[in-house]
């Protein structure tokens, strides 16, 4: 129980610290386009964010004892007390990951119910957690059937985190579904991304989005991820080697790690569309210099949170659609956001020590703009 | 220029013989569900199809004169005068063969001008013509773009037609497109069919239809094949070994044909749903006794007429979405379609002799209601 | 505890009982190709299956008290000693269900460790299950990494199973994968089978095989089914429509069911070609009359058991292929076994009450002979 | 014919200015890795290229007569002279674009014949023309079948070229097939990449390789690319905005153009290998600053000329296969020599003026150096 409410005090301070902590934008990183108010999934209307995050114990790995670095992050598309479904669509760049109920989201084109991401060990308690939270919030959902195929994915936390202890239970999911919210979100360690790793620095949670002009159709593109994937050498910051120029403190040899990616839209866009989105995600990531490792688990997401209703009922029901023609915005709104997301996890991570000490820094903000400066790359 | 009048001519003898001719249900093979007013693909309002038949020669092959059994098949999703895409999806259940164009279908969602159907080694030839003809009519199409990425499948005729000859001619395809009509579709020995061989005995165009009570919503659902598939001994009819019990003047030792099947409907399906409609399809082919060869090209385009302008321009616009809960009706109705056009597209075949001689047999018409009715399965 | 003692007695009884249940050949059901010494997928050397029941409780549904009519199935591809890959491939025909770990068989072409079907709302619990057992049974992967992404499917009991009271625990998955053996499998309701329903009769775990004469390579090809779904008047049998025939005790009025379907071979195969087994999986449910419907999970994964240690080590290893044009009898054989899989289930299982006295009949199977003998399509 | 001599005129003059002529290295880009001798795709052993390049006319448009700039590309992966087919995949970014013979790459896992590379509305003349080709020079190909689905990819010259001319002929794909040849490769404003236009300078053809290191096993991995996409401001050089210092003369408001990416490896890979090399071209192109816009065909096709023999004959045959956790240097020489022939493209492709006096200008050699140095981005 005390665990529950160390989790809570934690979120509490990071919250809080949410509000001073600087931003990629903050240290003069240069990106295109406009953010919305937030710079968050969550300027998406509807888009609602909760962590859990378990962080307890230090020193030597006791497994089922700790130390305990890991969480839950939870995604409503249309906020928590919504019971409808989004359009969505999902798309893999290199599979060593999972996402489950993405064979229906596929089939359907539909999202149903949240989207959570954990650590690679814990995907089945919070997948089965999601379907207890749904029973308990009532009824069958919208498309009349007594059966849910949550939409959960990982990465894999085992150098800072007890991974094979179990540490995630289902009210830990519930936790997160529970005090997800709209507005600023959290990055860096918290809930899933917890116990992450970036390009060999602290990874986790990070966030961007953009606001396309009137002419565009003003629509908003957010985007999430759960950062863990990456090469120190390989590291690309508004197009500079960064990497190779803060070479302290490397973690792995090659890039193991993974990057699951939430890209959210109000934009009027069928599946097939959000398809393209999801594809899209990888040019963001490509611009931050990955390769996309044998070893990651790099899985993208889209949704779009118009056309309430559209799941059902039984009959043939209007909906809204951007012509084909129209995506170009929204096509680089994701690249872009994806771009800034991933950079905005690393700067919000802070050094964590874990399982046996294992010790990952954070990206140093002065020297990074040090670098960027040495290239005439710092916007300010 | 004669072979062209040639050309025409047969094609009225045999429009003429079409209405003649009996088919599947005639024979009192039973078939499930209604059927359109022509049982055919044109009973989805708008959809026209024109056949260019090219026989002529006869005895040894000489590569480049002939004989030439063999032709092409035109299919405009809105008729020859619309200029408007249709939502599409496709699918393919064995990849030994083409369909040019699906790259964009897939990540359009549309398909975009007429579907032509023609031999392995004439596809080419055919797509080129279709940018032509095209031009030839006009500005660009309603996405504003100076390109086309025409739809041409195929079927392998060569055992009957001279197929390295190459006869198939630009004026070919242009005249298929340009006699495309609508009301009832020949079968068997007629266009992209011409030289084609189904369960190894004379196979070619078929096609079936199918209308959904009104509680469904009183959609139609229509399927045309090019029909070049199947071993005679796993040929199944109405559930029985018919393949067996006519084992006579077989073809071949295995499974090396194709299948093309184009499946229309009028329900207002979003591309995510029509490309679980033509994943179906397998099942009506299922039925039939298909294993889908090695050799094989089994290749399938749904596509809706519903929604016209949904291609563009540029702003959202609305359309109609049946709900996922509704399709079941369709589904099963593409189901029983493609098994009986299937079956109509050798019931509809005549005996034919090509290259150095070969014959390919019809289906026998009294053997198989002789063979139906000792199982109890005849209709009539 | 006394629970598991139930589950485990059960299983003992039933397993003796399968010793003496006709399956559908043994009734006189014709089918095509040459089975193995068990006509089951264990035929394939190497592969072993377990199961654990769980049933308990009448009458009234209290959730989380049962009555519980569910299970878990769990197949080793090599044995439960083995740490080794197989080579493996998997496909939807309808994607309204879950089998998590594919992303990564995708991706890789490989499946490593089991694979384990179950309830929908019991897919997580036995996931990380999954990965409890593999962390007690010893290091790391043969691919030198710590974690694992397990394979696990599901379909929906929850017409005869408190499906909402979560009642399969980690236990229950260890059982299964700690009692798996070679040789005859139990089939009807046992495991992850024990509530489903197959064409509105008692449906759940069916098995067949097929072996391939010396000139095909004399290969074993193996399939198991958890068969829980089809509409009554969809059912064909050797081709008949033996729903129509039998239409008393339905239960649903559409197709609301699923049918995961594993397909094990040791043709070596490379993940490629498993794709295409997977894919003409539908071919065989086409035979027996599927419609695939909007509701159904249709799930297929293929695995080869040739070429151990493909999946390492670290430098460039040599493995056996079968060419491409090899692969007809194969395709054959797939479809066949699934053909008859679905069948075994129906004629193994036992007419079941479950929650609320819902009763599902079993396929009598003097009536389906009678049908068939009707249709001269009983062969013995 | 005389049009004919004029190519090959061309071809000449264009083969020995490509001695002379500086690559991106020579300008002092910077890039990761280490090239083949020839930093081409025919650093790959067996690898041939050939380009016919169709130059005439200038001023004002008449369709049918000109001004011509177009041409084919030609890639034998084993030389001309073999028969025997590759492993191959291929994947798509974004699909407005054609590439035929992709269905049954995907579905064989082999690629049999060249790949051809030529503008959107010659796709079909080329195609058959392979097919003609391979009629006249001998049998059926290895897999014992007369008839091939040629792989023929494209981008649109429209601007520059009268592409509804169809100026492209059989004897110029025969011719192109022919010349091919090991050795350094032409870049720019030849073959398929004659009219071509990249980030809205002259854009084309253009290559580049990356040789492993020997603990990575000493592996070449070779890419091609017919290069047409790209918006000026979104142009990334070694990271840097070149595009938006270099402002003038741009040609379109949006990415509407393609790229066709083919990457060859001596690596012994199988299919599903080749599908995560094909889809990591993406990082390559996002790393240049695409956001692959909605009219762009990006499409990638990657082979690996290890495995002599795999396609056949009828009976296992041992293969050859990387683990995959060896991918990591493979992954990221694609994205490097990704990165690096699309710059190439543009450095070797000249100013050139088209249909209606249309002019796209060459990137300033000049210029883009001193962009570099300002950003300290410069190597030498």
């Amino acid at each position: 129980m005390s665990r529950r409410f160390l989790a809570l005090a934690l979120i509490l301070t990071l919250a809080a610290a949410a509000q001073s902590k600087p931003r990629a934008r903050d240290l003069g990183v240069p990106f295109d386009g406009t953010p919305g108010p937030n710079n968050a999934i969550t300027d998406v209307k509807g888009v609602e964010v909760g962590h859990t995050t378990l962080i307890s114990g230090e020193g030597k790995l006791v497994v089922g004892k700790g130390p305990v670095r890991t969480g839950v992050t939870a995604i409503h598309p249309r906020g928590k007390a919504s019971n409808d479904a989004v359009f969505a669509a999902w798309f893999t760049l290199n599979g060593n990951g999972e996402m489950t109920g993405t064979t229906w989201v596929e089939d359907s084109g539909f999202l149903n119910g949240p989207v959570m991401i954990t650590n690679t060990h814990s995907v089945g308690v919070v997948r089965d957690a999601v379907i207890a939270w749904k029973v308990k919030h009532g009824g069958p959902d919208m498309e009349g059937y007594f059966w849910s195929l949550p939409v959960v994915a990982e990465t894999w936390d085992g150098y800072l985190n007890d991974i094979n202890g179990f540490h995630v239970r289902p009210e830990d999911a519930f936790h997160a579904l529970d005090i997800a919210h709209t507005g600023a979100v959290e990055e860096g360690n918290v809930g899933g991304g917890t116990g992450m790793i970036c390009n060999e620095f602290k990874g986790g949670i990070g966030t961007s989005s953009r606001v396309l002009d009137a002419k565009a159709g003003g629509y908003t593109v957010g985007v999430l991820v759960q950062c863990n994937y990456g090469a120190r050498d390989q590291l690309r910051i508004a197009g500079i080697n960064v990497g190779r120029e803060i070479p302290e403190h490397t973690v792995f040899k090659e890039d193991i790690g993974s990057i699951i990616v939430i890209v959210a839209t109000d934009a009027p866009l069928i599946p097939t569309q959000l398809k393209r989105i999801a594809r899209k995600v990888s040019l963001g990531l490509g611009r931050n210099g990955s390769y996309s490792g044998d070893g990651s688990g790099d899985i993208f997401l889209a949704f779009s949170t118009a056309n309430p209703g559209a799941v059902g009922p039984k009959s043939p029901h209007q909906l809204a659609m951007l012509p084909n023609d129209s995506l170009n915005p929204i096509f680089l709104a994701t690249v872009q956001a994806t771009e800034e997301a991933v950079i905005n996890a690393m700067i919000a991570a802070e050094t964590m020590k874990g399982v046996n000490d294992h010790e990952v820094i954070a990206l140093p903000h002065d020297k990074l703009r040090e670098v960027l400066k040495n290239h005439n790359r710092l916007a300010k």
